[in-house]
């Protein structure tokens, strides 16, 4: 009498923790050194050194590791939006703001809180986190999803105007983008509420834009990532530290609902509700302390524009067909065969681990993390140039 | 479209968290020294001083603040088994064994994985931690529960045998018990796993039984706490390190899967699919390496011996009515009146805030939490002085 779904869930595994378990294996058997291991989004750079002294500091008292308030600490969401009102000129409300474990808790419980019928459909754009479909059918809706332009990664706005319903209560945007690191531009952003307010009025119910974005800090080559509460009234901000402060493992981020937000008292308090039906009691104590002192640090993010620069312009001269990506750690790369998954089995017999983009949502590419010391990337280019060879590129 | 259910738990809160509050509130209006809170489950004691010096000396490395595999990192796994295994001559599989962000996400994901239909029931005693039936309910089944024994608190087993069911997938216990203090004997265990054996075999089906174990080192007066792999076959031990480590805040704890249960595995993979789908993407990276290294240390409690002595003692001398507890850190008081919410709101008018026992499956009692200071206890004992000469007692 054991869930099935849970059991397909917990056998198969994401591809990417998979990939990533299959690296710490091959490791062991052909030595690290040649294992050249682009699957896990996992952060290179250590946390600012202001989250380890905090840290140190704090512990000195063991009241640190209490139990909080179940939407966290008011000292860590009042720095939270102290912090986002200076940067973005836009005021969260600290009593609309619940600190979760991370981004993944963040978007399971906003996604239970607006999920009540089986009819209930989340809307999302290729290329997408893999996870967001888990969640939404965790919380009893189902998700779709719309294709997306294959060269700029951006939104295809005809096919979201003939692909949104009635039946859609939320939308889940993620820029800078996991996998293909495309930014929405500002008038991109712009375009997505306007569509959006046609429609709210149009099915009489409001569709919530859940911005799913944890790799706001990482930016390239002056690109802006627009606040999208500035933008559209409907926005829950779901984010996440671990790629700011290069401490994934820890799980700490916070989501937050617009206080322009329709009904925004009662979507905070279902959020409430669904982080106390999953069992979230709260955010790791000693983590909202580090937040409500480091809230404004960013781990020094400059190696992944080397690396993107490294690694694209390689692949470009090796003949692979890539992006620039304005922002996040991730080199979305064609497949030079129409399967993915086959493209990304032949790399692994080179140590190279990549992660094919099927269930992404797009079919033939594979996303490259370039969270990865530099010293990877150019030991791991001989064997990109074997690839080449191989497909005659 | 805001998911109805989510917002009533939300709105309504954990009646313990909203006494919480409501604390908190109060003493800011008439001072803390007239506030006595025996609401919340707060270890008053520090953690060891490993677990601080743990922590710095582990930060001085950024790369632990990074993701580990979902299950925990096998270091962590390792030290828990050979940690039983020392302790209680049981051999738990690390393969088997899954961190979780404490207790509550350990039973949230145990139970989803358990139930696989509406008509799935979970079996626990009264009186038990009100959040089992929010958990059992957002899985998808529905939590019945037994009475007990109103002087001892031990499992009425007529009743059980009552109650129980052949949709009865998998039962929680919780020794010692939240919130009556109550240690399940070797014997009790024993009968429980007899008849549960029995069950099974009418039934044709497994019968987990979930063992909610976050107080299993805060005994008194020579008290055991027997280990339930040692005594029944299909059991998933849930444990926490909030209470034995004092860093309830910190959310670090595991599920382990006996080795000797049915679909051991295939209920283990189900276990790690839940924590995938309900967010979850690994524990505490930090604190998997200080259960690492603590996982011998318990917090010193002997202060909550004291604190139950001094307690119980007074209260019994007014004439109120109360066990005496045998471990974890509650005193469970019978109301003089038959309204255990209506005492409980006279109790607050004179500072002192004690959780009535309704949501626990009992009526007629109040639960006073004794992690609290013993001076917190001393500057009590006149007000309920106050309330015996109240009620005549």
């Amino acid at each position: 009498m054991i869930n099935e779904k849970m059991y397909a869930l917990g056998s198969t595994r994401s591809k990417i923790r998979e990939l990533f378990e299959y690296g710490k294996t091959l490791a062991k058997e052909i030595g690290s050194e040649n294992v050249f291991d682009y699957t896990l989004g996992n952060p290179s750079v250590p946390c600012p050194e202001k989250v380890t002294k905090t840290i140190i500091e704090t512990v000195k008292n063991p009241a640190v590791h209490g139990y909080t308030s179940a939407q966290g600490t008011m000292e860590a969401r009042k720095a939270i939006c102290d912090y986002n009102f200076k940067r973005y000129g836009f005021l969260l409300d600290k009593d609309l703001t619940y600190l979760t474990c991370g981004a993944a808790a963040g978007l399971a419980i906003t996604l239970r809180a607006l999920i009540s019928s089986p009819n209930d459909k989340v809307l999302t754009f290729a290329p997408f986190f893999p996870e967001y479909k888990v969640f939404t059918e965790n919380a009893g809706g189902s998700l779709i999803y719309c294709k997306c332009d294959e060269k700029t990664f951006d939104i295809d706005f005809d096919d979201f105007e003939r692909v949104i319903n009635s039946d859609v209560q939320a939308i889940i945007i993620n820029s800078p983008n996991n996998p293909s690191g495309t930014v929405y531009s500002p008038s991109s952003i712009k375009r997505l509420a306007e569509i959006l307010n046609k429609k709210q009025n149009e099915y009489g119910h409001a569709i919530y834009l859940i911005s799913d974005e944890p790799y706001r800090e990482i930016l390239f080559d002056g690109a802006v990532c627009p606040f999208i509460p500035n933008y559209y009234d409907n926005t829950v901000v779901c984010y996440s530290y671990s790629k700011a402060l290069s401490i994934p493992g820890e799980r700490i981020g916070y989501v937050s609902v617009s206080p322009n937000a329709e009904n925004a008292q009662k979507l905070y308090l279902a959020i409430a509700g669904a982080g106390r039906s999953l069992g979230y009691v709260c955010a790791p104590s000693l983590f909202q302390k580090v937040i409500e002192h480091c809230v404004d640090e960013v781990s020094d993010c400059s190696v992944y524009k080397d690396n993107r620069d490294l690694l694209v312009s390689n692949l470009q001269r090796l003949g692979f067909e890539c992006a620039n990506p304005k922002g996040a750690f991730y080199v979305f790369m064609k497949s030079p065969i129409p399967s993915a998954e086959e493209f990304s089995d032949v790399l692994k017999t080179y140590g190279l681990l990549v992660v094919p983009s099927d269930s992404f949502g797009v079919k033939g590419f594979v996303r490259l993390a370039t969270c990865v010391s530099p010293d990877l990337i150019k030991r791991s280019i001989p064997a990109f140039e074997k690839i080449a060879k191989l497909y005659n590129l």
